[in-house]
């Protein structure tokens, strides 16, 4: 069959591949990965390239996204154009998914330490006990006499009884193979590696000698735009390092929902979507191995927190019915499997734990950031506010937790906002405006390329606060006539002038995009609302609000407050945690008590499906003004 | 590479191998299964064959094997002769290891049901509870709605939870993957198949519809000498059929010892004894399904007894450690595999439960005996003798259990007796002498061909009674002149003249033989006399001895105490239950309760090291001699 070889510039990669592949998939293939907010529908625009063959042309539905110059130029989208010749493709940096600053660590939580030895070794609050999910024992064994002639595996289990808090211990037939001789060969010292899970505890291998001293997990938080992994030392609990990568499956689709569509839309759809996240995490580990010198075999566990279709996706199973009603996952808690069961390379007898969900739209993530700011631990009342695509809120205490979720869109991620991108660099993350003057500051301190959740929170308060915008997002255009435009047919204010910019292009927000962010904040506002008027209470009962979220690398709580995007309470009481997921996902690798409790805190949480909740839908309307259509819900707001 | 074609004869079997290949080796590898006590060595002389080729002729090693007519008739040691050219070999019957009449079904015990359905769907008696140890469960579930939206597991085991008695399901990921399509595309009915090991209840699978008529499951024997297997309905607990069949391993040694010598002593040795295990039990399974007319997916279980070297076999553990002091195995309690692990070819999510064994020289054989016997059910005191090349006795009750085991030697199964071989078609399985004449039965009303294990016992028995032999096994030469002989230098007495019988030679027990026999029965009581006495007993105090073994179809208790193998009390109170050890097994495929009573069984029982007990030594030496040097003991004797 006639293949095509299509290059990628300025990378130099090429892929071969047959006639009627996209440009998309050419440049899967060729490992050069493009930006799909749509999943390849050619509905976001998002993965412009640049043709360098005259017989390629935009097609007549492409054409809406792109400007009349960029057609003259070549551009197409790349999920919509079909490789039918031998092609030369430029890629310009804001089609590209790029190593992204990715959010991986997560802030210090009040009971947290703040150093490395996150979970200290010794100390009163179970919460914290180190006691890793899987622990390596070295033994040795006395050796056996006539008077003495139990079995072998007999006098690793009655040590292990002696050394441990377990009776029974569940042996792979594995272990149990060659282990007469692995025993008499090393002078009966042997390093036993056990895990537990669900009160069972498991032998998973037996060594010869001591290897204690080689002993590590990796904690992961599978977020549907980034995957951070973290190598942690199970003898110490030091953190050993981080990594963090996009998730590949964004070929697949941006977001849940369009990544579901991609897995049951067609024969083995799933799989790309598996075998993109595994390739990810084996990714984050190769690095992070390599970079502390150690050996995959020596990683016996791995505890991966992601929200439900993720967890779903990692461990190869069928996501469809998730997004249909009435939103039914596969599984909420999910079996200790085996790393290479999922194709994960670690040791290769070692355990991949997922964190339990509690419903089809709030997941491990949440669980796990739960359990890590120990809201599930006092009897003080306390909230957890995650903001991304779905806005997801769990409030609660020792006695009872309440959830619920809300289509938030990505406004605050970036995405589904002209001007807006992630948290990366060249991304305006703070900004200001006096007098019509706007001060900005970009990660990187790069020339800008686009605003992040933290520089849009910021950008629509300073609007506000400035009247350059009314309560319902409109421009006042009688003020600031400098930095008004119209762009593409409606009103638009430039945060930055082309002079500035990378692309040499201003930088523009516009009525839309306002519209968006205060569809998002409105949303998260209306679930915090509803979940808290749901349990009978106020704002003021609950002691601390945990936002969580890839705004940025900070969020300035006065202005997200201002917007109406959080409740207006004394700013000290909201604390931004960042990745609270991933710290989760740590305390569970750390302690066997903190994975069991993930699962008491997935099976005690009620979740409130807002969908059909009326007063919802009625706080939404209300809080889609800024900051609000009740005024006094933000008294302390001052535009 | 030059290889040789070795054709066997009268069968018609081909093999093609290379030059100093042995003609055992090639042998089996044309499928035809030549006698091997010695495991090889040339050391017993059982596998003669008749070479047609002109250029090959018996080493000096072999010659002492064979008599002068024999070697000039081409007769060869299989064993001990290398392929170094194309060859025709004839296998005469008694070189041949065949389809056997296998100790199959077990006898009645008392309170077992004579029908084919062993152990009745409900009784009061929680011994024989029918509740398999692998279950399918049909269940039809609620369609989810919004109000029950919880995961599509979840909907599996709430229903699981209410329809068994177990709280927790350990789900295994290739039961979830998949599984949202399964339910939904059949109307959310489905078959679960559940199994239970130590209080962990397992998922195994989830078919659609309704499949709970098709299953079953296997029991099995792994005899050192025969496998033989028993398929089971699982739903009704009817035993469908039996087959037995050699054990494959006889080509690598004859008795336990010589099979770990050879498992032990090369590269790899373990692995041709654990494939072979595993081919007997799957040619065993498809015989049953296909005369059933079922398929081995609808096999989800096998149960597994054998002593400890078969268990260490069947599951690829090597078993060295086994024959060397202190005599340690590597397991006593083996975990639930699944079959597939080691080979066997069931259903691809069964599984293989081995029953767990006391010590190194008392296995799962004899706790399955002991379960079926249900000795450890009741208050009175009773015992089990199981007579094999290992004599194995366990006594106890319901409180208490003390075993031991005493080499006996292969005597009573035929080996290392000239005129001796196994219950099989021409095999003496009864004799009686009056007045010099001999009457005997034979196995299938054939021609002569040896005597089997219940055949020596009524010999040595009748040679005694009729003072042909004296007390210590010497021949009374003055008695019977006709019948007496010199028979390879020393005294033999004739029970079939050649014109009877099938090689057309006479069949003659010689001194040596009579000694043999001696020795072995003389070891099995003294390890009875010796157990008994350990524990403070005394013949009287136990209610019932059951033996088990491969004498043959039956064994004749009077004339077994008659020469002081068994003890003499009233022969009521002595049952012989034949394949105790099956019927264990099934027992254990039937009920989990029983399944997990092996364990107590095998935990709770003490084991008296014979070889370093002296009592056992003295009791020994008492015991060569018949019926015993204290005839006190055999008072009913009247000889």
């Amino acid at each position: 069959m006639t293949t095509y070889k299509v290059l990628f510039l300025p990378d130099g990669k090429e892929a071969e591949v047959e006639p009627g592949c996209t440009l998309m998939e050419a440049a899967e293939k060729a490992e050069v990965y493009i930006n799909s907010l749509c999943g390849g529908k050619g509905a976001c625009g998002k993965c412009k390239v640049q043709v360098k063959s005259d017989g390629i042309r935009a097609d007549k539905h492409s054409i809406s996204y792109l400007t009349k110059e960029e057609i003259q130029k070549g551009f197409v989208l790349a999920c919509q154009t079909k490789v039918e010749e031998d092609m030369e493709v430029l890629v310009p940096p804001e089609s590209r998914l790029e190593e992204e600053q990715i959010m991986m660590d997560e802030s210090v939580v009040d009971y947290s330490q703040p150093e490395k030895v996150l979970v200290p070794k010794v100390t009163a609050d179970p919460m914290t006990l180190f006691d890793p999910i899987v622990q390596k024992i070295y033994l040795e064994l006395k050796i056996p006499t006539l008077e003495d002639n139990i079995a072998d595996i007999d006098r690793i289990t009655r040590e292990l009884r002696r050394r441990t808090e377990h009776q029974y211990f569940d042996v792979s037939l594995f272990c149990l193979q060659g282990l007469a001789a692995k025993l008499r060969d090393n002078d009966w010292k042997v390093t036993v590696t056990i895990s537990k899970h669900a009160n069972i505890c498991r032998i998973l291998q037996i060594e010869p000698g001591d290897t204690t001293e080689n002993h590590f997990g990796v904690a992961v938080d599978v977020g549907t735009t980034t995957v951070v992994a973290q190598l942690v030392n199970l003898k110490t609990g030091a953190v050993m390092g981080v990594a963090g990568s996009h998730n590949l499956q964004a070929h697949y689709g941006e977001d849940v929902i369009s990544r579901i569509i991609y897995a049951c839309g067609r024969e083995k759809g799933l799989n790309p979507l598996h075998e993109a996240v595994i390739k990810n995490i084996n990714n984050l580990i190769k690095t992070l191995v390599e970079e502390n010198g150690i050996e995959e075999r020596d990683v016996t566990a791995v505890v991966a927190a992601g929200n439900t279709t993720m967890s779903h996706l990692l461990l190869a199973l069928t996501p469809c019915s998730i997004r249909l009603d009435p939103y039914v996952p596969t599984a909420k808690n999910f079996p200790q499997v085996w790393a290479r069961e999922v194709g994960i390379n670690i040791n290769r007898n070692g355990v991949l734990e997922t964190v339990p969900g509690v419903a089809s739209y709030v997941g491990g993530d949440i669980v796990a950031g739960v359990l890590s700011c120990g809201i599930a631990d006092r009897s003080e009342m306390r909230a957890l506010i995650d903001v991304g695509t779905n806005g997801e809120i769990a409030i609660g205490n020792n006695e009872w937790l309440v959830c619920c979720s809300a289509s938030a869109g990505p406004a605050f991620e970036g995405g589904g906002i002209r001007c807006g991108m992630r948290a990366t660099r060249g991304a305006i993350e703070k900004i200001s405006i006096e007098n019509n003057e706007v001060k900005y500051k970009t990660i990187g301190k790069a020339k800008p390329r686009g605003i992040c959740g933290s520089g849009l929170i910021d950008c629509i308060y300073e609007l506000a606060r400035n009247r350059i915008i009314d309560g319902d997002g409109k421009f006042n255009l009688e003020t600031g006539q400098e930095r008004f435009v119209e762009y593409e047919g409606e009103p638009g204010y430039i945060v930055a002038f082309s002079k500035e910019t990378e692309t040499g292009e201003d930088l523009i927000i516009c009525e839309s995009d306002i519209s968006n962010l205060i569809r998002s904040k409105g949303a998260v506002f209306a679930a915090i609302k509803s979940l808290v008027d749901y349990v009978g209470l106020g704002f003021e009962d609950i002691e601390t609000f945990y936002v969580a979220g890839g705004f940025g690398n900070y969020l300035d709580i006065p202005r997200a407050i201002g917007i109406g995007l959080l409740p207006d309470i004394d700013p000290d009481r909201i604390k931004f945690v960042g990745n609270s997921s991933l710290m989760g996902a740590r305390m569970a690798l750390l302690s066997g008590h903190a994975l069991e409790k993930t699962t008491h805190i997935a099976n005690g949480m009620t979740n409130i499906e807002l969908s059909t909740y009326q007063p919802f839908m009625d706080e939404y309307v209300a809080a889609m003004f800024l900051p609000h259509t009740d005024r006094r819900l933000f008294p302390s707001v001052d535009y």
